[in-house]
């Protein structure tokens, strides 16, 4: 049982969930791929208006599954293919989706669901939804790509807080950085989220796909491809980007994790 | 009576006023003319120290004078010229203005209003003022050049709300977002707005005028006019960015707000 | 006495504190030297984990050091060896210091004390202290390279707040805009901060500095050296950035400042 990715459709609306029972939704590499192969499809769909993105069981995502971890992570090479291929294919077909996307978010929205998260165009959460990316703990940097996507949606700040502190922050703390759009009682989000897409399925839609072409040419060139594009030029074309995967600080978080004890760097 | 732009000043401040009767100061293609003229003109007055921009009777700028617009807007050629020689030529007059801009907002700052309010170095607003550019209502999207300023002058993630979902926002939301420098209740803003302006007449204007130009060149490069440029190659130069003129959708939208009718998407 | 940089430092984590008594530690030429001479040796320290750096005596640093400045300010070579040479050296190595780096800020964070704090990664206040750059009083713009540097941090419009009208904000405006990370009562925040600097100690220590390489990576690209480096292509390079050294506003700025008198621009 490695997750999946749950999708319901009417019309105009697609709901797709985030789905891994136990885990908080931690997403999978077959997650990953078939987040990558759902967004293809959806944005394929000329009739489609909206897009909600949420978890199941009352959390968002809780971060990458990282009992899989030990099968690649150690590997440069592996790695890489991880990073580059599932993790940023499928986050690369949310960015290219033309649909406007909505993040439904409640409880636990860490590391792989902040990612997942900082690809939508509109964000709502629960006021006791949780943010953060501790990988510090797990002894491991985020991906270049996937830190310009996370710094731009966060603020550098928080992001920096996040990488380097491991802090984690509270909805009302998102919103006032930028990334929340709406924070709301846990008992309202969801008919909230349900009406903003019937709203939004009513607008123009033509219009809409055209914004956000605009708002993705825009950083293009500006910022997260551009900057992500540059990461890549100036941090993985060496290779170093990866390098760190046979280090001992890297075996160590994750073992510790996965032994559940506290890891010593 | 299409609206005109008044304009009084002592020897250091200028404030210019935004005036269309009955329609919350919309902007008619003759005011756009007359914003560029405006600050042409002040732009070259070496005096000048400060420049307020307001709206008349209680409103900034409600956007665009609609019941013009099924005179140009359904047409290619004539689309552009609107978007880039009217609107961009007055924010473009504004954006290369070294005098420093306060914009003093009541009411509703929507779409135009909201671009002119983003071309101003400070922006003080009422508590009660209200933010948007629900033209999806309208049937069409925001230019690109329009995009990239409002874009960052909101913040990306309150841009795709008020683009793709039509969102209105509070004047407190918008101080969180670091869109405005101050809010205050409606009976306080023009005192508060004449003394600031009175306080930065009396600072060093040589240093404001380099402190504007040297953050107009950070952000040429950086992100406005490089993000500008980069949409109307990406968008406008092979013409799609104006190629909605005669589609159904947009023809909807108009019509149905001059019919004063919900329109059908 | 011109103030000095003072360091303590156990195995993983240093304290640099700015210290210039009577002056709220104000930021002497030799200050700025010794701060870049110390990141050069703690940036080179591979055991180092965490740096905090923080003011002496209830103060983080109220700026420059203005009695120091008609010995240099008026001569545009001089100027600009200040600036591009012991300001932004200072401020290069401390955004080349791959240890992550705490601001701990009590009471005035003002000038150059903000341009040292925009080069931290994690910023922490007390709820009593306060930003800006009131320099306009004193008749002189920001530096290019120093303005994007700060502009970045705490968001253009309060940026623009702070330079043309000589703003000053309070901490919790400091934190809804993204450049702190959190604000606490005064009683709590050095113990916080230690706090802080042990839990980053503890974390993995590869990986923050990729982290950091990432980002710096990022904004080497997108803002900041980019920016920084547009700044002085167009504005630097054909000397007008330091033309003003000379002029009557610049001169009186300074001068009225030490003349203890308010200055007549």
């Amino acid at each position: 049982m490695a997750g999946d990715i749950a999708v319901s459709a009417d019309e105009t609306v697609a709901w797709v969930t985030l789905r891994h029972a136990g885990k908080f939704n931690a997403m999978s590499r077959a997650m990953w791929r078939s987040l990558k192969a759902v967004f293809d499809d959806l944005g394929a769909d000329p009739a489609l208006r909206c897009i909600v993105v949420k978890g199941d069981a009352g959390h968002f995502c809780a971060g990458g599954d990282i009992g899989e971890y030990p099968g690649f992570r150690f590997d440069p090479v592996l790695l890489q293919e991880f990073h580059e291929d599932d993790v940023w294919g499928a986050l690369q077909a949310m960015l290219d989706c033309d649909v406007p996307l909505i993040a439904h978010i409640q409880g636990n929205c860490m590391g792989a669901g902040l990612e997942i998260a900082s690809c939508c165009d509109l964000r709502l959460a629960s006021t006791v939804a949780r943010f953060g990316a501790p990988i510090a703990r797990l002894g491991f940097p985020m991906a270049p790509r996937e830190a310009a996507l996370v710094g731009r949606a966060v603020g550098e700040m928080t992001a920096r807080a996040m990488l380097l502190a491991a802090d984690v922050f509270d909805a009302p703390h998102m919103h006032t950085q930028g990334f929340l759009t709406r924070v709301l009682p846990e008992s309202h989000l969801a008919d909230h989220v349900q009406a903003l897409a019937q709203r939004i399925a009513a607008l123009a839609p033509q219009a809409a796909r055209m914004n956000k072409q605009t708002l993705r040419a825009l950083n293009g060139r500006l910022a997260l491809a551009g900057c992500a594009q540059c990461a890549t030029e100036l941090i993985a074309n060496d290779a170093a980007a990866y390098a760190y995967a046979d280090s001992a600080e890297h075996r160590e978080g994750v073992s510790a994790f996965i032994e559940k004890r506290p890891p010593g760097f």
